[in-house]
This record gives structure tokens, sequence and C-alpha cells, in this order.
């Protein structure tokens, strides 16, 4: 049995309480199972709840989808699995959305009229939207699952990648490990110097302090004395002068820690955090061959029910039904869709600009949101220097430069011919400079930016490609950026059905930019729908 | 170019320091190159220099090889490229040695006669010995990118997998995450009191201690209060209680961290420092299809020059070369092969063993060096269990039990059908205590011991195998354990040149236990034996 919530601790004991929630979520459907659980103390997890069962026959109902991109495509599917009659407009010529992998042979045209050709190599690609897919993101994980989906590590964090300052070091790159190892080593050398120094007498005692001391020894890569000092302990974290190795010859030599000053004024540990973070825990995944294989495995169960190159003009809702206006982006004719519900995912800075009536509080939340910007550009070079030089495999460098990140490619590890990496996935002014640029302008421009770590860049470049998500026609931006005060103003009103009109979309989630809120979203709206429809 | 030492710093301003370097190379040889390069202050990393090229003609020479793994293989490679006359004998009937796989089909027989047969479906392995291939074994890397040998991520970190302690919380497992995020969080706090105190006023400066400050709030998950509390800060590192989601109900719950005692007391931050250590730092690869695969990928470059199924029974040398006496282990014939030179690569518990013309020294160094027990079981399972129920991806849970640790597979996640994790990998007196029983005790005890940590493991089992490496007939124990005074005594005289004999493997390197120990020996071997023929 595949469900979303954590069984590690109920599995063994409480097949009761399980059978129990099980007939409560056959009776009374999957909200009431939820609240169920909260009150049996299992909600331990994910939003997602395991596969979806919507029991009940929908009478007849039909359901108009707009938008066909994870969120659409998972209403899509679990309806027409239901039983609902479901017809989905999408403005592409393709399905997924921002689930998209721009390969050698496509071409994308941003507003403003710019069209990129892409020039890849057979096997190199970017992901310009979503590229990640954490181990909790059991919705996603799920339907990467079900519709065949292959996928791979996505590699978050290599210790042998970059840190990068310009203005540290003299512009040299660092190694994430000798950051992270010096960091660490001091970290724990100092806390070893308060509890040997009694400071912290009153809030460990002495018991637990001659644990912690025993605990940061081995944690932190300390000497027998509690220091963190050039040696084999720190070396066996930050690695060796020489390497060990094999014959005459081969005793390793170790290195030289940097100093604890240079270590917390370089503040190059502001990049130790993020790695550790809910987003970014390992397991995370990619799908093999990019995200846009999400959207083929998602079209091959659905794609029968979408209408590609459909422009939706007008939203009209009456207490009979809901009826779309649309143009069709290649022919220009006039077309027109209705049903009895509407779920409705397209990005809301698009939707603001739709004639739609719903009442004021959804339009207000629709309004309310602002979208993040973002950007990102695919370089692609001749060889994988970044593996043959450096020895980078996979994960990312980060740089004070506004490129931001340079990720190497999490897959197809040592192959010859072109390789193809992030060149920059930037955002904040960063990213509404870079956007507003030419992209012949924005290539030149993380050249020069990449270059400052990789120099090879210069001798190996070959082509490239960028994606500013302002400039994105059908989104408008690259996510919906809520905070604390209008999340309590709008948030369940953009959620709420409104007649018979309900949105969904990672914008309707507290995953903001990830597809794993597009799908939960998604599945919540229709769970409420389908209750909706019993109970009319 | 791909070369073993570190780039970074020096390839984009000292092209003629690499220039003289390359020359030196040319002209004196690997290990002339490699003193140069120390003098310039290069040798920042490998003792792998690179593709080997070994100059100059060998005269005609021989060179008899025993034993066909990576050390010896590599041997071959680079000695008959040389153009050398190279002959491998093997006491197996495959090569490979310990990078061995074992797969559905494949029949094992230990020392006292058990015949263990795997009956894993295709697709499913165990590697016995060596599984892992971290980014900086830079000889093994290359020779599976010059081989055709697919690598792939293993997954060394899961932050979701369990560390486990019978006498802990009541026996049941913990989450990594939990652990470690607990750990950080207290450290981190721990820390800040500290430096607030001005307990650490004589180690840090005043500006220095701000600093460390801001870096322990944002690393450690700490609030605005630098305080380690369930809050957005703390469950953003351990996970949530309830975790985000989309539409209504989305909003995510906090967890409750540990106490300080009970993250201190449980004594589970033992788990930490392992995987910050250099031999386990990412990126880390496995073999797409096994380790076997490393062998299948030589085999292909030296299969023909290897005489499998001989067992060496005698190895004279005298002036004029070699002579190595042998028998064919399923015909039984004997046979004899004659060199200028004998690279030999026999696992010292069975070399000991051989009757053997060689000098005090080296018959001293081959009997000082005991051999490391290990053993490895794999069980395979009717399902993937714990992806499907514990969202477990790949990596390592660790357990008090004498099973120690239990990994999942790295590969092929999200496959239905049966799934074959490593119930066991466990050393020290576990490891001797599971040997000395039969292979159908040994799997019983692995599922008691696993079981309380994946209560599945009963109405799950299907099959399983293992392998105790003091009961391989041709190791006698896992790999060469030196320690300082062995090292001191022994170590250059077992690497060193004994008339035309001269070790080669994991055991004569300081990556013992490691491929790259065997093959960096053999390549520090072989250029040392050249460098021998030329001068003579």
């Amino acid at each position: 049995m595949t469900t979303g919530w954590g069984m590690d601790e109920d599995n063994r004991s409480t097949m009761s309480k399980r059978d129990l929630l099980a007939m409560i979520g056959r009776t009374a459907g999957a909200t009431a199972m939820y609240m169920a659980m909260n009150s049996l103390g299992q909600a331990q997890a994910s939003t997602f709840k395991g596969p979806i069962k919507l029991e009940g026959a929908p009478k007849g109902q039909s359901v108009l989808i707009l938008g066909a991109g994870v969120a659409g495509m998972t209403a899509a599917l679990e309806l027409s699995r239901a039983g609902y009659n479901v017809q989905v407009l999408e403005y592409n010529d393709r399905v997924g959305g921002r689930s998209w992998t721009l390969r050698g042979g496509d071409s994308y045209t941003e507003l403003g009229g710019a069209t990129q050709h892409c020039q890849f190599a057979p096997g190199n690609y970017i992901n310009p939207g979503p590229w990640r897919i954490p181990w909790h993101h059991h919705g996603l994980i799920h339907y990467c699952h079900e519709l065949g989906v292959a996928l791979e590590p996505f590699m978050q964090v290599n210790y042998n990648a970059y840190i990068h300052d310009t203005k540290k070091f003299g512009g040299k790159p660092q190694r994430f490990r000798h950051v992270q190892a010096d960091y660490y080593g001091y970290v724990g050398e100092l806390l070893s110097k308060s509890v040997k120094k009694g400071a912290l007498d009153d809030a460990v005692s002495k018991e637990d302090g001659e644990l912690l001391l025993e605990s940061l020894r081995s944690w932190g890569g300390l000497d027998k004395n509690f220091r963190y000092v050039k040696g084999r302990e720190s070396s066996n974290r930050r690695g060796w002068d020489k390497e060990p190795g094999g014959g005459l010859s081969a005793e390793p030599i170790p290195s030289d820690p940097m100093s604890v000053e240079t270590v917390l004024r370089s503040g190059m540990w502001r990049q130790l955090g993020g790695n550790l973070s809910w987003d970014h825990e390992s397991t995370i995944f990619q799908p093999v061959g990019g995200m846009g294989m999400v959207a083929k495995g998602f079209e091959k169960a659905v794609g029968h029910l979408v209408r590609l190159n459909s422009k939706v003009t007008t939203i009209k809702q009456s207490d009979a039904g809901v009826t779309v206006n649309y143009v069709d982006t290649k022919t220009g004719a006039k077309g027109t869709a209705s049903a009895n519900y509407c779920i409705c995912t397209i990005p809301l800075p698009i939707l603001a600009q739709i004639e739609m009536n719903v009442g004021p509080d959804l339009a207000a939340a629709i309004r309310a949101v602002p979208y993040s910007t973002s950007v990102k550009v695919g370089l692609e070079f001749k060889r994988r220097f970044w593996e043959q030089d450096d020895k980078i495999y996979g994960g990312i460098s980060y740089t004070d430069l506004p490129n931001s990140q340079i990720s190497y490619p999490s897959s197809n590890y040592g192959a010859t011919g072109p390789g193809v990496l992030l060149g920059a996935y930037t955002g904040g002014t960063a990213g509404y400079e870079l956007t507003a640029m030419s992209p012949e302008d924005r290539i030149a421009r993380v050249l020069d930016w990449g270059s400052q770590m990789h120099p090879q860049y210069r001798a190996e470049y070959m082509n490239g490609i960028s994606v500013g998500w302002h400039r994105v026609p059908w989104v408008l931006g690259c996510f919906g950026q809520w905070n604390e005060e209008t999340r309590a103003s709008h948030y369940k009103n953009l959620c709420a059905m409104d007649g018979r009109i309900m949105l969904a979309g990672e914008h309707a989630s507290y995953y903001g930019g990830w597809q794993e809120g597009g799908i939960t979203s998604a599945i919540d709206a229709i769970t409420r729908l389908h209750q909706h429809v019993l109970a009319s």
C-alpha cells in the first residue's frame, strides 16, 4: 500500500486504527478521513493522501479544466477516472506548463518577440522551470511511478563544487568541502571550549556535557585535545593536500585548515544551511531525460482530453454551469466550451486579465499575489570540463555574482562530447535585469560571470538558451509569492469554491513554486468538488 | 585533459608550469614528475596521476601477473599497452576478484563447503565486496570512463532513513533528519549562548562573534532569539508534523524537536560524522548494474591475457626470471608460467601460504598484515516496502544490532516487483560470529535483527545470500588492516621490489579496502618496474 503519511510508527500495531481510517475514507471521502487522522494523531506527513479514489457516482456531471500543467492534468486524470466528463483547454502547443524541458530542436518565443532556437546536442537539456523532486513530494513521486516516469538522483550537495565570492580569497573559488569542514571544525572546537570552561553549566548537566564533548570531537573532526588543527582528523573531513594512494609515495599529506577568522569573515558559511533544509534534503530526484518527462507521462494518460493552442478569453458561470470562450492560437478560430464545473489552473498574472464573473473575495485574491522573478540560462560546452578538469560530478556551485548558481548535470556522468550546465539560476534584482536584456546579451553576461569560476568557459562555449520567467507569455512570472499578510487575507478565498469554479495550481498551495503544490492543490480541489457534487 | 590532481587554481595562469611538468613526465616518468609537482606545490590531490604512459621500449620483456582483480587488470592493461608481454593467472573462474556482484543464477561456495545459489529476480543484486566509488577515486573513475562502465550516484546520506538503538526510544527507530537537525540545532543554540555570555571572548573577536552568531542562526535552524524550538525554522530542518500541501487544509504543522538531553543521551549523533568523512563525501558513484561491471569492463580490454581457474602453488625467482607453478582447479592439470618479472596481487593471507623465494623483509611484511573481517548479507523481498511504506529511497539505516547497517538500493527507484536490500554489513566480533554460522543461520539471524527496524521483513521475505569474507577461499578476509606500527615496520618492505617480484593490491596502499588502493598501487608498481627495466 502506498500512502503519503509516515507509516513507520503505525504499521506495526495499529492495523485496527488504519482499518477504521480506511473505512472512513471509503464512506465519507478523503477530507473526512484526513480529519479523523488528525484526531487519531496520524497526520504526520504530506497532505497528499495516497492514490485518491473519488467514491460515489458523479451523476453525469462534466468538468472543464483550464491549463494542462501538472495541476490540471492531475485533476483531469482523477476526475475522468471517477466518471466525470472532462475537457482540458491549454494555451501552449504542448502539455506540462512549467514542467518543461528544452532540448535541441526546440524553439521558444518570449514576450517581446525574441525567439530562441535550442541547439543542444542530442541528450542534452535544461529544465527552465522545476528541476528537483524531494523525497517528500509524495504526490508527484506517486504519479511518476504510476505513469512510468523514471527517476534518478538529483545531486544537490557536491563537496567538491565551489563557493565563490569575488571579494574573498582574491576571487578564487573555494571548494565546498573546505568551507563546510572548517566551519564545522571550529564550531566544534569553540563549543568544546565553552563546555570545558563551565560556561554552559546552566544549560547542560555535567554528564550531558561529557557526551556533548565526545560528540563534538567525532562530528567536527577534532583532535584528541578537542582542537581543529591540521592533521589526520581534519583532513579526513576537508581532504588532503596529497590524497592517499598505493605503493611507495602513497602516504597522504594533511591539508591546512583556514583560520577561524578566515572562515567566519568569508561569509561562505551562508551556503551551508540551504542544503540542510526540508526542500533540499537527500534523497532528491529528477526525471531521467528532463522534467518534461512528467508532462509526457501525464500526456499518455490524459492527452486525449486536452485541446492545445487554446487561449482562454472569458470565463462565465451561471446556475447552470460554466462557459469558456477561447481562441485557437494557430488558426484564430473562436470556440466555446461548457461544463457543469470548472477547475481553473491558469497562473494568476494571466487569470487577472481574463474576464470572469466570480465574487469579490476570489477576484481580490487573484490580484493579490505577485509572481517571483526567476531566470535560468543553459549553456552548452564542447566537453564536460567541470568533470574532466575540476572533478565536479553534479551538484551546485554558488557565487556572489548575479548568476548566483552554476549547476552541473546530474546524469550521464563521464560522458564525452558536448555537455550542458545551468549557467545561471537567479532571481530578485538580478533576475529582472537579466530578463530585461535580449537573449544574446543574457548569454554574454552569464559567460562573463561564469568564466570567473570556470576559466574554461571561453574556449569551450558552444551555445546557450535562456528563460526569464516574467517574459514567458503564458505565466508572466515564475511562481506565486505569498507573504504572511496576503496568506492571512487571501489564501482561503483563493482556494474556496466560487459558485461552480475552483482554482488549483502551485499558487493555491503552501508549496509555492513546486509541482507538489500543484498536485496537492488539485487533489484538494477535486475532492471538495466531488463532495459538492454528491451533496447537490 | 583528464588529470588526477586539482587543477582549479592552476589551469588559469600556470600553463608554463604544467608544460614543464608534462615534459618532465614524458622524459623522466611519472615518479619524477610527481616529485617535481611536489616541489612546484602542485601535488594537491590523488596519487593517481592521470592516464599513465610508460615511455620507452620495454626491450621485449615479459611480466607475469598473479590475480585478475582490479590491481592485476590495471597492471595488465598498462603493461601490455607499453609493449610488455603479459600473462595473468587467476584462481577464480571469473575476473574481478572482490569487485564482484552476485545475481540470480550465481553460485558461491565458501570455505567449509557450503554452496549458496543466488535466487534474486533479474536485475537485483548485491556487491559482496566494494560498493561505493567516491568522487576522488580518480584512478577507478578514469578506468570506468575509459572502459565504458556507466556510473550512477550511490546514495550515502538519506535524511529519511533510520537510526535505530534497541535501548533508546523503546527500540523505535528514529529518522536521520530528526537526529541531525536536533543535534545541529542544539549545537547552534549552545554555542550562541556561549558567545553572548562572552565565554569565548578570548577565542573570537567581538566582530567575529557577531558573524558566528549570524552563521549559527542560519545553519542551525534557530529562531530570531537564537533558540532551537518548535516552529518554522526548526521544522524547515527536521520536517513537519503535517507537511505543507495544496488547497484548503494545506497549512503545515511544525514538529516538536527532541530535548537536548534526549539528543545527547540517545548517542545517535555517532552516526552523523561518518557521512562527513573523506570516504563518504558526495558525489559517490556505483556502476550501473553492480560492481561486477568494473570487472567486465577490464575483461573486455585484457580478458584475453587471463588464464582462469589457475591456483598458484609456488613462485620462484632467479637472476633470469620468475617461474610460477599452478594447478588448474577444474582439471587438476599442473602448469608452469614464466616471465622476466612478476607483479603479484594475491591477497596476503593466501600469499603467506604459497612457497616463494623472496627476502626476509618482504616475507615478514607478507605475514604482518591481518585481514579485516566483514560480512554482507543480501535479502530479497516481494516488494520495495522501504520505498512504498517508509519513503526511504536509497541510503543507509544504522542500528546497534549486530547487522549494523541496512542499505537500500540506489537504483531503479520506484520499481515494482521484488527488491533486494543489504540486510547486514558488519565486522568485528559480529562479523566473526556471523561468518561462523551456516548460511541459513546467518539469514535467520539477520531477519530477526532487521525486522526490529522493518516489521515488513516477515511477510515480505523471499530469499537471501551471504558472504563472510574470512570464509572466501581466495582471500580469507576482507582487506588488509594496517596500524601505525605495522605501517612503520613493514609497509615499504611490502611495496619494494624484491628481485624480480613486486606486490600490488589494496594491501599495498593507503586506501586499504578500496579498489582505488589496488589501482594506485598497481600504477605505482608498474611505474617502478618500468624504470627498473629501462635502467637495466
